[in-house]
């Protein structure tokens, strides 16, 4: 190794930096700091088994060996994956774009305008395509999708029965995934073949797929008649791309459409991360799950986005909460509303016939070939192909010729058409279909003509009469103002330009941990090998990934001190949810099934609780003692009166205070004693690796979020990744193979058996390049982090909680609430104006309510770690100066916070500050300055007045 | 092709754009303004041979299919050209990031401060590496650099012997090109071997390289002295990683050093682009030719940062100029520069040691071999080897072991070790050289140990005593306050923030072409495949870059309508000197050595007279008729006066007035019976492609410049490419293979055979996606644009020369005299109020002085066009209002621009107009504006107070 080793570039602090730091904290090391800090109980004094670390370079080229043993064919599998051509100006200007990427969940709505616009764009896009009213932005793939329109439709439906019904049509990684949400919840999903099975009398939901996962095309308007006409919601699986050629679920009735937009430009990825969708007609939209981005006004009253309705969210609603789904694909959701900018209406219509076109012609390609028969009359861009007792034939004739097609059965292929789809693949499919079936091929294909497929041909054979969609969509300016790639780049950028990410300062976000997402690390996931695979590509394609992926589970096991992992769960909820089924699975299994009782502390994130409930739990919450540890004599009073039903205990280490709890191991021992599981949330592993393992210091499952502790960017809320560890009891029942668990009793999490593969190059590459020693100095790092900045700042906010001598773990809370009772100074206020002071704010009252929870992570250098602590210390005389009465308490700088340069370069000043008080405070650069584009927004007008869609430029314009 | 064609991404005006516009110029298509615009008499009515034009997906898969027919080797060919690792993070965040490279020269100081810091840092780093006083920003290359030292040792020496010697150990590609610049300045390069040999008793100066070629460390301070002695200067070419570990270049006394960056962190890219650097002694920086930046202050007294010493340039000294270099390799510079940050002093010495260490350790394990020595006892990291009658078959043997050699002769091979290399590589040259010699290799190559070379060692066998660098380097902060991989991001963020560039907004800049550089463009160049392949690699090696190359010359062929074309001249300069050199020599070779005489009209670029001197030729200037045309009337006159020496013609086509001369064939053929030869410079081909072919209508020689018209981005001020064509007769004086041309009779002009190869995939992707229709609609639109322009503007601003039917070509002139005349506001104000609108000013006082032109290209879509057009009417508005006496005419909108958020934000606003006309002037949003970061700068302060490296900190403070 040549030059500094990577973990000298990943952690923040030098050598300097440290010793400065540790002075602050008291310590003569980090670790002795470490020893004092841990509790010697869980602590672990031993070596990772990992290889020694790798430079960048080498790294590199291992991944790059890697990639090279997958091979990229031409994947005309179809089943909700489809190739498509990323533009390459939103691939290098979104995904490989750090202003993009590394952007944390816009819960600071004045300094995310860029992303929330970006999201706008993207359900306005699902509403159009879909027909329907309300679409949020996003869900985490078409699977999770449905299953949270199966609980939608349950919630919504007048019907009791416990009946969901789903046509066998269905994508099978759908239905396992259905399956898998059902069982818990006392859900009944009965599969039915509705072409030739009649619907059940009672039932509170259908679910639809549009097209059929055979390619089939069939006008469901009847289906949904007669679902209404019971009180049950229909759930309508449409392909967006599709929707610009059919008519759309919204039309032919139905309440709710999910899926996919992953062809909207964003790679196959070996499955994922893609984001999905969920919309929902007028009258559902405040029982839609996930995050919705609506319009508000500032307090300029100038039109801001924001989250809305955040109140639905299960950190807020907690065990009530309706869904467990945190973490959207955020940076996927901005990929695939671009590619509609990119595109407009004309250009996606385009796309959708050149795939249309592709399969009419492949179809009278196949029709001249004796002893092949093309199923369905009524199709988009897929086909089923009776090819009786030749089908393996013609997947092996068809691999050989480099095309995927896929295995329905003995008799039948599949083959799917997108926008990749030439002359010479249809070409190919009709040759290796005549050669295993041993006939002559026929003359050469047509090619493609300029305008494949006339909406006249719509109503001819291919597509039944009265489906071809009539009605306009994304008719809004901005599908069609960036045509050009100039200014699709402007765009790009003006957007970029208003937002607050990683690379402009520190997100110092409690329990979210926003560390450095290296480049190194982010480069391979869009190399072809990795991001154009299709997730049911033949094994002897994915080698490469398969190994990857066995490496990275085995690296986690050994970082955990777990027995197995899982990648599956495409978020940290879903993990939690694969961690808690896996929990129920045990204790059926052992036919205890009476146990289903989930203790969580009163500190918990939402999340859990959530989670609990989706697992067919009842929660029980621990009360938590003054020091903010779980208090353990509540823990045993619910355990005693829980004992028999007993199954698990939910808790996060180091606690959501940010605290080393000492009693973790007794707590363990007592729940393990009353015959219960013990799960502990991974969200703060930053604090323990390297340190203690929760799979020896007592737990028996955990979910990690890749996305904090091991550097897979948030892209501004998604993708995560949330993997499940479990000790060797419960491996058993991890999560199952989507394509084959439907009815294999190990039910499917998410929709692509490895989740969100195409991202998991990157925690690979951060462990292959911080080893051992760099993962466990980094955790050092953090901790002393966190414990400098309570050290400089106690004397000017309380620090809550504190563990072993005082210290805090990787993180550390601060009250306001003293200082907000004397002054009325709110949260808010110092969150808001710590962007006028160039940073994003830390987590806003939780855990607790009218705090600060501060995570500076290691990444951060002693320079940014005083510019932040120096901010937080002007910022209390700020306070003090409106509580000496200097600044009236509603117009001083901390209740006009955030202040726009609009603001301060206005030709009035009604205030009775100066300007440079707003604009500059402290030692800020009047150089570079980052400005927020609005002014405080407004949340609660935009609830009451809930708009979801982009708003004409003529709203605009009020 | 499934989507919108890549024309329709290319050019901005969509079908209703350029209705709209054609109706305000007045024509009925494009094919009519064309038709009237064009002089007949050049129009070519064909239609260009080029492939069907290729899509986006398409031509990305055939780039991946040349690149996969290259072989990436370990290169240890050195000479020049070294492996080396670019940090990720530059990479990503420089040279993938459209804000660095679609960024112009920073000619508006106060909104290119980004990158004018990040040259300060180049220029800085130059310094403390060379040990001199000052050096520039930056060269094309060594060769190029070597051959500006050799002129300015001219200039500065008291000798007047004509005698430049060149020790021998020397890279073989500097010697051919100083060869080729010294002949027609009457300079004689005398080549000796200063190991062996006396210098000459009169000499003007010396260039020595350091370490020598062949690997050789020798201690030059002798030769200094010596030429010092006789009045000579003397220039070190010295490699700068070296430099880390040695004796300097300004501590050994010499005046000069010249040299390449390009193992800091660029690719080897087949030859270039890298950052070349030129730096001198003190008293000497007034003659360094090419860009210099320095040190300045604003309106407010604040420090900025602009281009120092501008009045040397050649576009203000035309033939009076000491170089004709214009374009440098700003991009690369800003890299290397990067590069310098981001490792710091201790991360460049560990680099330098690794390199050494592993000289000093293959050079033990060679010497275990029986029958190979190395030959110099003293060596950095490059090692000669002789192996008695098997330098071949040892080069055989490595190749087979994945290893590139240099072949010295029949009995020596060179070996360079790098930042790249590793024990591996070592150990298979060993083996190589054993298995060639046809005896045992030895044991198995020590290990690096962790620190692997001591200072101690370097004062034993390896490096002469006293030649150890004791002094120290990089102390700046900014070379040490970058270390984390998240500090050097936001560094990165922080400068491009304070830039303007493309991705911004449109840069309107005449004669500049600055159009879209689509992302597909940019792709492949740094695919490993084309960036990390070095010239001399063997041609096996290289088959995709010589077929790219061929077809792309092939293409610019077709479409100057030229019979052969070079891409080696690595900038527009570089091509004008090698198409006036081709003509001597011509006229040479044809025993007209007389014709000496160069005629170049008036209105002429200033790098047209500064090469004619170069290429030694006497410049005589023809004068322009008052509509700006060429006046064939005192052509004549000159031809007459100058028969019996006119060697040639230099025109631009169109003009540098953008208007198309119908006297342009006439010109030629009085040229032609003059014997001379004529010369288009194609810097206007923009509006030539496709409508008409200088080699077809009575030219001889162009050179085309591939970051104008083929969409190379100009990088922030490089890298440019400047191929050279010609007509059949000239195509045996194109330049010479520099790695084989010394004394071959034809003159190199760049160091590697293919200049710039690294950067050819971008115009061959352009020319491939576009086609002949797509690249004749491009012109079209161009003068569609510049004509609606003109036509918008004409009624605030006369619109200065026109051609055909009142129509301009692809740019307009805007005569700003009239009304600086009358109200006081020049040229510059109106340049730097555009920045408040949130544009780059066009052109200011080129070809006329006094005056604004506008080139908008085709890229600009109409809205963007409007834009600029109403800014410039509101502009006018305010031009009145100060000529009504509104405003006083040093103290308002246009005198106080650009206007900084710090400026407007300020406390006090002493200003008679308010702020929001400053800050927020006609329909300028107030959410996302860009700023300026400094306020107007003062060139002249700078010039005066000249410093041009990173002033200290406590300076800033000032």
């Amino acid at each position: 190794m040549t030059t500094a080793p990577f973990a000298d570039r990943h952690i923040g602090p030098d050598a300097d930096d440290e010793r400065r730091m540790l002075e602050v904290v008291g310590y003569g090391s980090v670790d002795e700091l470490m020893d004092a800090a841990i509790p010697e109980v869980i602590r672990w004094h031993g070596t990772l088994d990992l290889p020694a670390p790798a430079s960048e370079a080498e790294t590199i080229a291992e991944l790059r060996a890697l990639a090279a043993r997958n091979t990229v064919a031409v994947s005309m599998i179809g089943l909700g994956y489809h190739g498509t051509h990323t533009p390459a100006v939103i691939r290098r200007n979104v995904l490989e774009n750090p202003a993009w990427y590394t952007a944390y969940t816009p819960y600071q709505p004045e300094i995310s305008q860029g992303r929330l616009e970006a999201l706008l764009n993207f359900q306005t896009m699902v509403c159009d395509l879909t027909g329907l009213a309300t679409a949020n932005a996003s869900m985490l793939d078409e699977a999770t999708a449905a299953a949270e329109a199966m609980t939608l439709a349950r919630r919504a439906s007048r019907s009791r029965s416990p009946v969901y019904v789903v046509d066998a049509d269905t994508l099978p990684q759908t239905v396992a995934v259905l399956t898998g949400r059902a069982e818990p919840l006392g859900i009944e999903v009965r599969v039915l073949d509705l072409a030739a099975e009649e619907l059940p009398v009672e039932f509170f939901g259908l679910h639809l797929q549009y097209p059929g996962a055979s390619g089939a095309v069939r006008d469901h308007a009847p289906l949904v008649a007669a679902a209404h006409a019971v009180g049950a919601l229909v759930c309508v699986a449409a392909d967006l791309l599709a929707m610009t050629l059919l008519r759309p679920p919204g039309e032919i009735g139905a309440d709710i459409a999910a899926g996919t937009t992953q062809r909207f430009g964003v790679p196959m990825g070996f499955g994922g991360p893609h984001a999905g969708y969920l919309a929902v007609r007028s009258g559902l939209e405040r029982m839609l799950p996930g995050r919705l981005v609506g319009v508000s006004r500032d307090a300029a009253g100038d039109r801001a986005y924001r989250l809305a309705l955040q109140t639905r969210e299960q950190h807020i609603r907690r065990e009530k909460a309706t869904s467990n789904i945190c973490t959207a694909q955020v940076l996927l959701a901005v990929m695939a509303g671009m590619y509609a900018v990119h595109h407009g209406p004309d250009g996606l219509r385009a796309i959708a016939r050149h795939a249309h076109g592709a399969a009419v012609r492949l179809a009278g390609a196949l029709d001249a070939v004796a002893g092949a028969r093309v199923v369905h009359t009524a199709f988009f861009d897929t086909l089923l192909v009776a090819v009786p007792g030749r089908a393996a034939a013609v997947l092996a004739e068809a691999a050989a010729r480099g095309v995927n097609l896929r295995l329905v059965d003995d008799d039948h292929v599949g083959v799917a058409c997108d926008e990749t789809t030439t002359t010479a693949h249809l070409t190919a499919v009709r040759d290796a279909v005549a050669a295993a079936l041993g006939v002559p091929a026929g003359p050469a294909l047509p090619h493609e003509s300029a305008s494949p497929v006339l909406p006249a041909e719509l109503a001819g054979p291919a597509v039944p009469a009265g489906l071809a969609r009539t009605s306009e969509f994304l008719t809004h300016p901005v599908f069609g103002a960036h045509r050009s790639e100039t200014a699709m780049l402007r765009y790009l950028r003006r957007l970029a330009d208003l937002d607050f990410a990683l690379d402009r300062g520190m997100i110092p976000l409690g329990s979210c941990t926003m560390k450095l997402n290296a480049t190194t690390e982010m480069e391979a996931i869009t190399w072809p090998e990795f991001a154009d695979v299709h997730p049911l590509a033949p094994a002897g394609q994915t080698a490469g990934y398969r190994e990857l992926i066995g490496q990275l589970e085995g690296w986690l096991a050994e970082i955990t001190g777990y027995d197995a992992v899982s990648v599956q769960p495409n978020a940290g909820s879903q993990g939690e949810l694969a961690g808690l089924l896996a929990i129920r699975a045990y204790h059926l299994d052992r036919g205890e099934g009476h146990r289903t009782v989930c203790l969580i502390p009163s500190s918990a994130h939402g999340t859990n609780a959530a989670s609990a409930v989706m697992a067919g739990m009842r929660v029980v919450v621990v009360g938590c003692d003054p020091d903010g540890d779980v208090d353990l004599v509540d823990l045993d009073a619910k355990i005693d009166a829980h004992r028999d039903t007993l199954a698990a205990i939910m808790v996060t280490y180091p606690s959501t205070h940010g605290v080393y709890e000492t009693g973790i191991a007794q707590l363990c021992a007592k729940v393990h004693d009353a015959g219960g599981q013990v799960y502990v949330d991974g969200a703060n592993l930053n604090a323990l690796v390297g340190y203690a393992r929760p799979g020896r210091f007592g737990a028996d499952v955990s979910h990690l979020n890749l996305h904090k502790t091991f550097c897979i960017p948030h892209g501004g809320g998604g993708p995560g990744v949330g993997p499940v560890a479990v000790r060797a009891h419960l491996a058993p029942f991890l999560p199952g193979d989507p394509a084959g668990a439907y009815g294999s009793g190990r039910p499917a999490i998410s929709a692509a058996r490895y989740g969100s593969a195409g991202i998991l190059p990157i925690p690979w590459a951060y462990l292959r390049m911080m080893g051992a020693a760099g993962l466990t100095r980094a955790t050092g790092v953090a901790v002393l982090a966190a414990n400098y900045v309570a050290a400089r700042l106690r004397a000017h906010y309380p620090v809550l909680y504190a563990g072993n001598k005082g210290l805090v773990a990787h993180e550390c809370i601060l009250d306001l609430r003293p200082l907000t009772k004397a002054t009325g100074v709110s949260v808010d206020d110092v969150a808001k104006r710590l962007m006028d002071y160039g940073f994003h704010a830390p987590t806003m009252s939780f855990p607790v309510a009218g705090t600060l929870m501060v995570e500076p992570t290691e990444s951060e250098d002693l320079a940014e770690l005083d510019r932040f602590c120096d901010a937080l210390v002007a910022i209390r005389a700020e306070i003090d100066a409106v509580a000496a009465g200097r600044w009236p308490a509603g117009d001083n700088p901390l209740s006009n916070a955030p202040h726009t340069a609009a603001m301060v370069a206005a030709d009035e000043w009604p205030h009775p500050y100066p300007r440079s008080v707003g604009a500059y405070p402290g030692t800020v650069a009047r150089v570079g300055k980052y400005w927020p584009p609005v002014r405080r927004i407004d949340g609660a007008f935009g609830d009451r007045n809930l708009v979801c869609s982009c708003p004409s430029p003529e709203a605009f314009e009020d």
